[in-house]
């Protein structure tokens, strides 16, 4: 289904979350779709309907699309009344004074607004706008909080052109070193960096990068899904528990060319069928222990033909849960059943398991956490949301090093992202930020009761 | 272990066959490693050690090394009192006069003189090169056949520069038209074809390429195993009881791309766990049938990714057995099994098996068979032998079809072949001629006395 903006639809979907709207404060659903779409001119690509915003993104970081974003975001927010800090790795705050006597660090909802190359409207984008709109409504209304409330907006979450995914949150958390940040190189371009793009743009600050250069208050992320759990459900909002963990790895296995006219099956040292027994038997433990074992890519020499049996066979292997122990159990089960298999036709083959990746498991901030599910129950009820584990990385997932956080879910077309034809409906967009809002609000009241 | 040429090796293989041979008659085992070696002055490639036999081959059909090797052929047998009828795909058919008053279609020893393009010394090279040895025992023995005995250099039997393998056997055998060899293109340089590279030889003959235009007796055909069967099972020669049928399909698996991370395996149409399952499948059904099935060739789309689903499979399946039922059987399993595992994962996945080639059995002519198993008999004892099928296609698969055919195997070293360091020991050679020499005669005699 292309997207349509159709104003007919959103009465609808104002209804659902207007009666229960925390201290009469309404997002404006309208006028979210209006500059989500606005703020997609720079970069829109990939037309896939005749429908006005019937295209996907590709909006590089520190591009110069990304430079007018930017300077949207910056214009936009200084309108509300936001102080704009801009960090030394472009990393945007944007924060609105609570009524605490001092200023406090800020409760952030923070997101990213550059895209992939090939991308969609939502991801990133959605949980800035978002938040936006947040400080748009609480500005309308004159509503005040207590502590500092603000928007972040971090420098290349995506990592596309510079091959760093969630840089600028890892290493405002520490977990990256400024100069390696400084030095990456667009991958097509080496001659631009992170640093020579940023300061082309004037967009490296004054202020460190780091929690301790501009420390938050909490990180509030509200993100599309990125898969199919809440659509398949028929739930709206995803409480988000943290981020699993997940180990890559490339497996090599080696074996013999041979003739496969000639050389009989006990002669045979098949990597291919080998891999594929790999494949299979790290789906069935991956399955008993309530985890996902995923391959991606197989590989295979480029000589190899249909009556040759290869000689060497790689594979990828991502195994994923929640829980590193169990990850661990995993790879151990898999390291194990590897071994047997490698030994199981024929003469047997080599097997070599080498980790490309290590991402420990995160748990985000039970209050954070809390007062999500205390909004998502005022505003869908306790049936209309469901607790979930993010996937995918996200900047969420540096900042709760540091600092409470969580993340809010909604769904996504088909669980369909870094794509195109990414969708989320312009309901499921003004619940997701009606969500977002409440839950700071809540956060805040909370925080301010301690 | 590289060929090195030793003469004091030799003698021992000589007392290996010289008390049992036929008529007295003993090929000469000094002279045909010579000749071998000799031959593949031309087209020499690929060394891989120092001793002077110590490379591979790159004799592409109709190259001009393979001009000079062909006049050597024809140099070599009229030196023997042969008669050379060259025919118009270049077939060489050099025929040595037997007793009989009339003529007759010779019973040829055949073989080719071209290689792959890494290819080694002793694939199709040692069959025609042991024929002329044999040629050359008769002659300077003075040994006269009932019939007309000669040798058989056949085009292009590798496929390799024009890409139809067994190209001009096909055309004798009426299974390729001759018109679709002569416009079969050089894989490289398109602007030469089989036709304008023999015409730029000169090898277009008079008589035209088929069993009418050029009748044979029968046609046996000494080849290296290219398999690691003999070698293992520790025989010495392979009596080969026909070429197996073969079936080679492309299938297809299409399921949706989806990020790892965020998509549970209900969710997912993962065509890679569905190939890999598939791949397996087969190769078990195969094994309980006795027959085999490979899959030398697996590919996905070049945007694959560690943490990304497949969008699409396609993978290779080689399934043979000499018998024409097991493979359609095999065929039927694979069919059924396929279809049940791709509703099995998630939300299944389409699987699509297209038929590429279609290779029915071959069986070879009981007679020829009987000459050879007594040749082996005498030779190497009733246990120093085996039947077998051949599992790759030789010029003999075609000509079974038209004359009386068999094969005779000999090992080579680790089942490797189409390869450089492709190897025959001296010893095997030259007992692989005398078996040559005696299924031959035995062949004749027979024959005569029928």
């Amino acid at each position: 289904m292309p997207l349509v903006l159709r104003k007919a639809s959103l009465p609808a979907a104002r209804r659902l979350y207007s009666a229960s709207a925390a201290a009469g404060l309404r997002i404006n659903a309208d006028r979210l779709q209006e500059t989500i779409h606005h703020t997609c001119q720079w970069g829109a690509a990939h037309r896939y309907g005749s429908g006005p915003a019937e295209t996907g993104m590709s909006r590089l970081s520190l591009s110069d699309d990304d430079a007018q974003v930017r300077r949207w975001f910056a214009e936009e927010t200084k309108k509300l009344g936001c102080n704009l800090v801009v960090d030394n790795l472009g990393n945007m705050f944007a924060s609105r004074r609570g009524s605490l006597p001092n200023p406090t660090p800020m409760i952030a909802m923070g997101s990213h607004l550059d895209t992939q190359p090939r991308g969609g409207r939502y991801d990133g984008i959605l949980g800035v706008v978002a938040a936006v709109e947040v400080l748009r409504t609480l500005a309308e209304n004159g509503y005040s909080t207590h502590h500092d409330v603000g928007v972040v907006n971090w420098t290349n979450e995506e990592g596309a052109r510079f091959p760093k995914s969630m840089m600028a949150s890892g290493v405002w958390a520490g977990k990256i070193p400024l100069d390696q940040a400084y030095s990456l190189p667009d991958i097509f371009d080496p001659s631009a960096t992170v640093k020579s793009e940023l300061q082309r743009l004037g967009y490296i600050g004054d202020v460190a990068c780091s929690s301790a250069g501009h420390p938050l208050g909490a990180h509030f992320e509200l993100h599309i899904e990125q898969g199919p759990i809440l659509e398949e459900s028929g739930k709206k909002i995803g409480v988000v528990q943290g981020g699993q963990a997940y180990r890559w790895f490339t497996v090599t296995v080696s074996g013999r060319d041979a003739h496969t006219g000639t050389t009989p099956f006990k002669s045979r040292s098949d990597p291919l069928l080998a891999a594929s027994k790999m494949i299979v038997s790290s789906n069935a433990i991956a399955k008993k222990l309530g985890a996902l074992a995923s391959t991606g890519v197989v590989k295979i020499p480029p000589s190899s033909s249909t009556n040759t049996i290869a000689s060497q066979v790689t594979f990828t292997l991502d195994i994923r849960h929640p829980d590193d122990a169990i990850v661990d159990e995993v790879q151990r089960l898999c390291t194990e059943s590897f071994g047997v298999i490698a030994k199981e036709d024929g003469r047997g083959v080599q097997v070599d398991m080498s980790l490309d990746t290590d991402s420990p498991a995160t748990k985000f901030d039970p209050d954070c956490i809390k007062m999500v599910e205390k909004a998502a129950t005022k505003l869908v009820g306790a049936d209309g949301w469901l607790h979930i584990t993010s996937g995918a990385g996200h900047d969420s997932v540096n900042t709760s090093s540091r600092c409470p956080t969580t993340m809010i879910f909604v769904p996504c077309k088909n669980g369909v992202s870094h794509h195109p034809e990414e969708y989320c409906s312009p309901e499921d967009c003004a619940l997701g930020a009606q969500t977002l809002l409440e839950a700071v609000i809540n956060y805040d009241k909370f925080k301010a009761g301690q």
